[in-house]
């Protein structure tokens, strides 16, 4: 029999005991379960960052996998809990956009989890991860149909973050999506859409700088130069050669971009 | 059949081979064990952030689950590993008094390890972790009989952390449990022996601070200044309104806390 | 049914999706696969720290289990990918010494790996990890015979830094392994070879220091001097007592080390 797998995502850190909790509440639903981490150094509140490195790895596992993400600034308010399911992989987490970058989960059918017969007893004000979102995750790799979870909702959020945003003919705001351990800034300006900048002079405006060169290589550029490239994740970043170029910018996960085309069709 | 569950707890760190000596022997002689990592981050030797985060983790695994809990300072003294049951659950450590902060531990009957024919051989002197607790723990997961592993002992260490000490009629000495990622200090003053503060005119003295305002939300008190709190984890917190109180406070674990009400029935 | 173990070792930290995306492929070809890690925080391009690491850690892991490491600082290039067998074990790696402190690997019949079938499709220049690594190891572990994945190679690459170079009568270069979390420096001076440090005059050449003195325990020196001695894990280190040696030295992972014998047969 093939054993469910079930993924975790979440900003808690490897110190704590927060991570343990949820494998000890899910094994104790679903003994047969697989659990995989995704990441849990996601830092702390950082939506986009999750989002981006769910998007990341969702697609290497196979169908049938449950994706257990929980990076919940707003754990205790009013926000939704939510399931979903895309390509036949399954989804829990918290209605904040952290699955809005997961293609297809626009038109996806999303549930608003409220089938509180499933949560863990009784449910704390400060971490839904073990209480709400865990055991249900572990249900639904037990069997339990999306369906018995909660009803159909319109109106998942979708964060501002999934993808640029136009101001103008050939004005665009991005959103960095993380920076990675090289300090590289991967930007959510996809490439498939802005390969044109390979082509056509443009500006990124970011923090106090603005970069105008591409380069195909990262060694393509002078030092201390800040370039955009093709990344390997499918998006535009900022990089310098040997260089944290997030250390020159002093920007994070979360901070805007703006890209300008400069010589549009006169 | 269900699979048993192994969880693990040190302060081995993640980016050496230790936690993965470990394992590998646990899998050689117990292949169907399903291994969870409650955390390797414990600050070295810290007995008191291990027997903390022990006891905030435990209680969401299964029944049956074999903890196996490896902060062990003394490691080639003579200070014994032990085994004991409480609640359905089993844990091997050393006895140094790690185990003492699970509820039900004074009263659990407690065997002394000394079963040499379940360790892997030979034994060195300094990793005891690969040598004696994960073989043990992997024999108990796959069905040893904990009184196979060595006699009752009727004196297991109880650190002199696992609860506050009475100092006088209204004066207690308590102990730093862990200093987590956000500087909030968790003390072992519980919540519910010691709600009182929330009511009456109270001082905790610690470091070189002391600390007379409660508050029921980060958020009650200006920036900058430290209050006690009822944590999430069940025992009161010293914290600081978006900053790090540890970091003020200049403590850790272990550090010791003082605590007086100040109007005792006159 | 016994489950086949796969280990995993690499440079590639734990926030970022890269582990899990191997993890993923793995799971999605062999669904059974029971996963370890070894270790993901190897300093990034270490192969000297992730060759010592490995050589650590897979003894304990039972026979059959296959160990996936991907240090690879020449992906994309036209270095090979390597697999073999030593006692039971088998090895899924890059060609570029990280296998060769395995005790056996010289004599072991070594594949380069060329069966593209097997390989995740399209293999990407970046990320040979995810898309040739993880599947063909997921496939051994499945049951393929290694002889299913390439031909027999005669001159896998053994490192510079898997035995001391001799240099002459009583002159040996070595190189430094690993320097582990408490500063000290583990050079590849086998102990079982290279005891006599603990009877006749030496003296090791490492940075711009000198080191004459050995000791047998950790605190057998006065503070702030640098000695050798015999370490756990069968090498000797260079130490200093409750200081990290490895500050002092400036040196890491993969520095040279110099050890003459100052009073050879006259």
């Amino acid at each position: 029999m093939k054993r469910p797998v079930i993924t975790l995502l979440s900003d808690f850190g490897i110190a704590d005991h927060y991570v343990a909790a949820m494998k000890g509440v899910i094994l104790g639903i679903c003994p047969q379960a697989e659990l995989v981490d995704i990441s849990h150094e996601i830092p702390a509140f950082s939506i986009p960052e999750a989002a981006y490195t769910l998007a990341q790895a969702w697609q290497c596992f196979p169908k049938g996998t449950v994706h257990l993400a929980v990076v919940d600034p707003g754990v205790g308010s009013s926000r939704r809990a939510i399931v979903g399911e895309v390509d036949g992989h399954r989804f829990v987490a918290p209605d904040n956009g952290l699955l809005s970058m997961i293609p297809g989960f626009r038109s996806a059918r999303i549930r608003q989890i409220t089938a509180s017969r499933y949560f863990r007893q009784p449910v704390s004000n400060t971490f839904h991860g073990r209480d709400i979102f865990a055991p249900v995750a572990a249900h639904i790799a037990k069997g339990l149909p999306l369906a018995r979870t909660g009803n159909l909702i319109g109106d998942p959020v979708i964060a501002d973050f999934a993808e640029p945003t136009r101001l103008g003919l050939a004005r665009w705001l991005g959103t960095v999506l993380k920076v990675d351990r090289f300090g590289n800034v991967v930007t959510n300006f996809g490439w498939e859409e802005f390969r044109g900048i390979a082509a056509s002079p443009f500006t990124l405006k970011i923090g106090r700088r603005t970069v105008s060169r591409f380069c195909s290589t990262y060694d393509g550029a002078p030092d201390g130069q800040l370039f955009a490239i093709a990344g390997s994740a499918g998006f535009v970043e900022i990089s310098m050669n040997q260089q944290a170029a997030a250390k020159l910018i002093e920007i994070g996960a979360g901070s805007k971009v703006e890209l300008l085309f400069r010589s549009v069709a006169k």
